[in-house]
């Protein structure tokens, strides 16, 4: 087989195209009678209307349809902190993914803000032209302060990195578990990454703020970072890390990534490639389940790990089974809380969200637990289950303008 | 004749389709190669050239090709202070205009900020997504103090309502002189409303802060504003107005407007409807030229004022001959300066619109001074000659990211 450099064709692509997202009429403005219905004066009818009745923004403009894809570039994929300029493409990337799958109109909004209570208050001076927001690329821990300020906004704030990745996790783990035969509450799980992704997945995975009635935790979660495994007494934590205490860690081991998957039936990485060996995978409960999803290196190779005796391996890449993509569930959360009117994206509808693609695998395999990420009947059906939670929690119809 | 009803008409289409702006995808999104390239893994290089090299966001991203249509809706249309939801619709179908037009990707964005530093600090913050900024409907004076803070930002900043209304005023104006045999140097203008545009208007006519060797000061000007003639000894003017003194009204007369059309050759309304009658008309010199722009009621009607002796009339609406409409210019000098890669629309800039337009009549008549709105062919020859000029002044290639 070939190999493509897809760094070299994509910026082949980009110059080629000026970028990849673009705006459109929806309506014709080839007539004085088209120009006078689509602006003056035929408009100020339309403003009117919305001055006087303010809900009606959401019928008669593009806002309730429309998303901020919001980032100052200092988490950006891999890369890091490369700042507003760089983080363009991975921003309008986003939001060309949002119109394929669900038929959103989402902006890529770039800043060079990087104080938390700086990038607070610019989204809220944003909102009023968007439907929800999309926080992205943001890094731990101001991601964290940011996203839960905002949540009072009156459209949904959602940080991606955060629940999407969490989402997509927990019901490829879901399905894993189905898959060999085993229960969500039975598992010991180590995560390693305490960063924007392998928080919220804690948080997930131990049903931390979610409705115990639709949430399973896992039996037990030890959390790592790039010093190790989180424990109390350990004086380099910041609070965020802290946090993590109370949910993990139990038995307040110490030690490194290996210690920590000693007799570990789940190995979920969002950190760094090549950090696993065989010997790794051998050190854990039979039949392990692995999650390396560092990209585009995973902490173990898939090969590597089925051959040391892993029962499930999902990694973030398209060429191996079970990726792990946020695109199974970015675009139908949104279109779920936008078509219910919601104000926020509770914790309970991130479940029904996990729950709904884990459901569509009628029968999950090992190397077949979640669907592809182009499979475009995901999203609605995501969509249906988000806006169905919200409006049994009484969240439909509560957005503010 | 068949009279609709714009509004309604605007209204019923508004709701069909939610809206009238949309996003699309400049590529395809149908296999995993597409994904690969359009997002990760590729887009990590584009990210990575971009970090390295910031300029190429021009070449890489939608960047260079954008433009924000800013609103706080505290001046909407003729309807006043109604607030950012209503501003919307005004500036979605600006943003479409501007597609039409320019095929330049314009984002409607709207914030509740009220304070000019605020507004300043805002979009200090949103310009890393932007090409350029066009300020709209935004009140006086605090419009004023909002663009001239931000023409350090290093992309173009422009308040189409000061000077997308100046340009094309000054080119009608430049044909209505053409077209009745008078030179621009002879003319005594009044203007009446001393907001946004009638400043604007006043300052191109003087050639305030403009080159002399490329702009034709007019030979005297009043300006009015609801309270009558601006005149030193007036206790109500704000900084503004006064500053309006030093170059107009040398005489120091006082009065309402009706005083101030007396022997007056042109009069430039901008302010409301049915202000003017027949016996204004009759007060003015022989032959006058009158743009009475008020919309959609103009300060006095074409029929009538030609009836009372008016050589020329040119208003806002559609519906008359010699439609003053900015839809002429704005579209034009942004991709002029879009092209140019200016950091700024200079005051040439907009005098090298204004002379495009102009000469685009090849034989101006009283009834034919400016091109249809709808003429594709106006934004081009616009843009080019802002382009031209902004090389000319060493413009070009200056914006900063």
């Amino acid at each position: 087989m070939e190999t493509m450099d897809f760094g070299k064709e994509s910026l082949a692509l980009h110059a080629a195209n000026r970028g990849k997202w673009e705006v459109r009429n929806k309506i014709p403005l080839n007539t004085h009678l088209d120009l006078s219905l689509a602006y003056t004066p035929g408009v100020a009818a339309v403003s009117s209307e919305i001055a006087a009745h303010p809900e009606k923004v959401w019928e008669l403009t593009p806002r309730g349809n429309s998303v901020a894809v919001v980032s100052n570039g200092t988490a950006v994929l891999g890369l890091g902190d490369i700042g507003s300029q760089g983080a363009i493409p991975v921003m309008e990337g986003k939001s060309i993914l949002f119109k394929q799958f669900a038929d959103i109109d989402a902006v890529p909004i770039v800043t060079d803000l990087r104080d938390p209570q700086d990038l607070i208050r610019f989204v809220r001076a944003i909102a009023p032209s968007f439907g929800g927001i999309n926080l992205e690329d943001i890094k731990a821990p101001e991601c964290f302060q940011v996203e839960q300020a905002l949540q009072d906004l009156g459209i949904p704030v959602f940080h991606d990195d955060q629940h999407g990745t969490a989402i997509v996790l927990l019901a490829g783990l879901i399905n894993a578990a189905r898959a060999t035969g085993r229960k969500m509450t039975e598992l010991n799980v180590v995560i390693n990454g305490a960063g924007a992704a392998g928080s919220a997945i804690a948080r997930l995975l131990r049903c931390v703020g979610h409705d115990p009635t639709i949430c399973e935790p896992v039996k037990s979660l030890i959390i790592c970072d790039s010093k190790g495994i989180i424990a109390a007494g350990r004086k380099d934590l910041n609070r965020e890390k802290e946090a993590l205490l109370s949910f993990s860690n139990r038995e307040n081991m110490t030690g490194t990534i290996h210690d920590a998957l000693r007799g570990a039936d789940v190995f979920i990485g969002v950190s760094k490639g090549n950090l696993l060996t065989e010997e790794d995978i051998r050190r854990m409960a039979p039949n392990p389940i692995i999650f390396p999803m560092a990209n585009p290196v995973p902490e173990i190779m898939p090969e590597v790990a089925l051959k040391a005796g892993a029962a499930v391996v999902g990694t973030g890449r398209s060429d191996y089974p079970n990726q792990v993509n946020n695109l199974l569930v970015f675009p139908g959360i949104f279109r779920g809380a936008l078509d219910a009117g919601a104000a926020v994206i509770t914790p309970g509808m991130k479940i029904a969200a996990a729950h709904a693609l884990a459901r569509y695998m009628a029968n999950p395999t090992p190397d077949n637990i979640l669907p592809d990420a182009l499979d475009s009947r995901v999203a609605p059906l995501v969509a249906a289950a988000v806006k169905l939670r919200a409006i049994s929690e009484g969240v439909a119809n509560t957005r503010k303008n």
